[in-house]
C-alpha cells in the first residue's frame, strides 16, 4: 500500500497531567494569534488585532474571477460575481467573533488543540449583502433542512480531508442579519479574514463564520460534515454524540491596568483610586451586567455599563478600584438578557469548547 | 518594606531538557504573532500578516498632538509632530525585518522568552523620512558616539523599570537609508507596528527598529540600557558579556506546498514533478545564492534566484521537485554576497538569538 494523506494527521488527545503545552501546539498558537488585551480599549479592533483562527492555509483567490455559487435544494441555482455582490443592497453589522476554542488551554485536562487563553476575540464592522436575499432569489426548495457554506481552504483534520465546511440550520441562514461580507472595517477584506467573500453569522463563535466562501449548499437534511458531525462539538468524551457549539457564551475581559512584566505579563498598578475598564458580550442577547472581583473571586462588585452598540457588539464597563499595596487578580463575569451568567469556571468539555471561565489578572500594587 | 514592581519580574532562565512551552511563554505566542508561512507568496506582506514582537505593551498615541524630540548632544534639540516630520522629503524602502530571537524555541536547551519556530518575519515598503537630515539640522555636537532611539511602551523586564529604548553606533544612525517612518504599505501605521512613528533600519533585527518613537538623544558614549548591555547580546552563558545582536544573518525559508493536515501542519503534497517555493534575505548584503534539500540537509540542490527587489528586501527563489511516494523534508539555505551561508543548525546562546539554522518542513508525499 502507498502512502496516504492521513500519514500527516494523528488522532485527538488529551495532555498528560502537567504536559506543557507541545511543539504542534506552539505552531498553531504562532499562526493563530488572539487580541492584545491592551486593543480592549478600541470600540472597533483595528486591522491585524483581530484574533484568527485558520484551520488550515490560507488561500489565495483571486477577486477578479471569483464567484459565490448558491445550489442544492434551489429552483435556480446561482453563480454570482464580487461586482454582482456589491451591487445589491449593503447591510453593516459591528460584530463581536469569537473563537469557539477560546480558553482551552486553561482546562484540565487541556485538550491538545489551538492552544487558546482568554483573548480569542475582535471586533469588527462588517459590510455585506443579505444571504437571505440570495437564497431567497435561488427559491429554496421545500423540504430544506441546513445551508452548508464551503471555504476554499484544504487540508487534513483527524485523518479527513477537507474543504472548510460548516452547515447552519435554515432557519438561522434565512434570518435578516446574516450577511455574505466584503468588507471589513470599511475595506476589503484582507487575506487572513476570508478574502474576497465571507459569512457573518452575528452570535455565533467563529467556526460559523465561514472565510473563503466559495458555495452555499442548500440540504434537505442535518449536515453531516466533519466540522459540524465531528469537531464543534460539546461532548462530555470522546464516545458521546455531544450537541452542537453555536452562539457565544457570555463572557467579560478586563483590559489589564498598569504595565506589564514582559515575561509575565504580571500587571505593575499604583495603589490608589483608578479605574478599571473592559468589555463584554453574549451571543444570546444584550450584556445587562457585569460584575467585577480583584481578589480572585472572593468578592464581586457591579460595574458602570457602557453604551449598547448594537445588537451584536461587545458593550464596555467601568469599575472604580481603590487598590491597596500587595497582589489582586481581577476579573469579571457578565449576565446577559436571558439570564445567562458567567461561570468561574465553566464546565469542562472533551473538545475545549466555550470556555467562557473568569479570566485572572495578577496584578502586583505598588506605593 | 513595600510591595515592589520587581516581584512582577523574574530572571532569565533555560528550560529544563523536555520541558514543554510553559504558560508564560504560550501568554506571549498569543499575543506576538509570527507570518503564517503560506504569507511567503507576498512579495510584500499583507496588514496584519507580518510578525510582531511587543516588549511591554501597545501604547496608544494620539497622532494629532505627537511630537518626537531630538536631544541629548546637540546643538539646537528639537521638537517636531507629524505635520512637520510629513512635510519633509520622503523615503520608501521595503525592508524585510525579522525577530532577533527567530528560532528560539527551537534550540536546544531552550531560552525561555518569546518561543518563536521559524517565521517571525515580515517584508513591508516603510515611507518615513530621513532621520540623518533630523540629526543634521539638530546639529550633532563633536565626541557623539551613540543614539538612543525611546518609545512609548513601558513595563518591566528581568526586574528592570523600562521605556524600551534601543542605542545605534552613530555611523549608523547616520545612514542615508534609516528613517523615521510614518506610513506601511502606503497607509499610516497600524497601531501595533508603532503608531505614529517608528524607526526603520534596514539590515537589522526587528530589536532595533524602535516602535511608538518619542525621542532620539544623542550620547557621547555607547549606551547602557537594558536592551543593548543586557537583552540583545551573543552570550555563550550568562556571565558572558557578549557580543550585542546587529544586522540580521542570511536565512532562507520555504512556502510550505501542497496542503497542511491541521494539527501537525505536516504537508500532504502529490507525487511527481512540483516547484518549490521561498524567499531569502541576509541584513548584511544581496543573497547570492539558495540551496534546497528534500531529504532533511542530506543533499543540496540550487534553486533558481528571483529578481532582487532592493537592498534590504527578501529575494524570491525556486526549484523544481521531482518528490517520490514517502516522507520528505524540505528546507532551504542561503549565501549573501558578504560570503555567509547559512547553517543546518546555528550555534547555540544564552538569549536565542539570530538562530537561522535551517527549516524543517515535514511532507508525506502520496501518489
Amino acid at each position: 500500500m502507498g502512502t496516504t494523506a492521513r500519514e500527516a494527521s494523528g488522532a485527538a488527545r488529551l495532555a498528560a497531567p502537567g504536559e506543557g503545552i507541545s511543539a504542534e501546539e506552539l505552531q498553531l498558537a504562532a499562526r493563530n494569534h488572539a487580541m492584545p488585551l491592551e486593543a480592549l480599549r478600541y470600540d472597533v479592533t483595528p486591522a491585524g488585532l483581530h484574533y484568527l483562527l485558520i484551520h488550515f492555509d490560507i488561500p489565495y483567490l483571486d477577486e477578479s474571477t471569483h464567484t459565490l455559487s448558491i445550489d442544492g435544494l434551489v429552483r435556480r441555482p446561482l453563480s454570482v460575481d464580487l461586482a454582482q455582490l456589491r451591487g445589491r443592497p449593503r447591510q453593516t453589522h459591528r460584530v463581536t467573533l469569537e473563537c469557539a476554542g477560546n480558553g482551552r488551554a486553561l482546562l484540565q485536562p487541556r485538550p491538545v488543540s489551538q492552544p487558546w487563553l482568554s483573548e480569542a476575540v475582535g471586533t469588527a464592522e462588517w459590510t455585506g449583502t443579505s444571504l437571505a436575499a440570495l437564497l431567497d432569489e435561488a427559491g429554496v426548495a421545500p423540504g430544506a433542512h441546513d445551508v452548508v457554506f464551503t471555504g476554499a481552504d484544504h487540508g487534513i483534520e483527524r485523518g479527513v480531508e477537507q474543504d472548510y465546511q460548516r452547515g447552519l440550520p435554515l432557519a438561522e441562514a434565512m434570518r435578516e442579519d446574516v450577511i455574505v461580507a466584503y468588507e471589513m472595517n470599511g475595506q476589503p477584506l484582507l487575506p487572513q479574514h476570508g478574502a474576497p467573500l465571507r459569512l457573518i453569522v452575528p452570535g455565533w463563535y467563529g467556526m460559523a463564520q465561514v472565510k473563503w466562501l466559495t458555495n452555499v449548499t442548500v440540504l434537505d437534511r442535518e449536515f453531516d460534515g466533519y466540522q459540524n458531525a465531528v469537531a464543534y462539538r460539546l461532548r462530555g468524551d470522546a464516545e458521546d454524540p455531544g450537541v452542537p457549539v453555536t452562539r457565544m457564551q457570555p463572557r467579560a475581559l478586563v483590559r489589564p491596568p498598569g504595565f506589564p512584566d514582559f515575561m509575565s505579563r504580571t500587571r505593575v498598578v499604583k495603589a490608589g483610586v483608578s479605574t478599571v475598564e473592559g468589555r463584554a458580550w453574549s451571543g444570546f442577547g444584550a450584556v445587562t451586567a457585569v460584575e467585577v472581583t480583584a481578589d480572585g473571586g472572593g468578592s464581586w462588585h457591579p460595574a458602570q455599563l457602557g453604551p449598547v452598540a448594537g445588537p451584536y457588539a461587545w458593550r464596555g464597563w467601568s469599575w472604580r478600584w481603590e487598590a491597596a499595596p500587595g497582589r489582586a487578580v481581577l476579573g469579571a463575569r457578565a449576565t446577559d438578557e436571558t439570564g445567562r451568567v458567567q461561570p468561574v469556571q465553566a464546565e469542562w468539555n472533551r473538545g475545549g469548547f466555550a470556555n467562557n471561565g473568569v479570566q485572572q489578572v495578577e496584578c502586583v500594587v505598588v506605593d
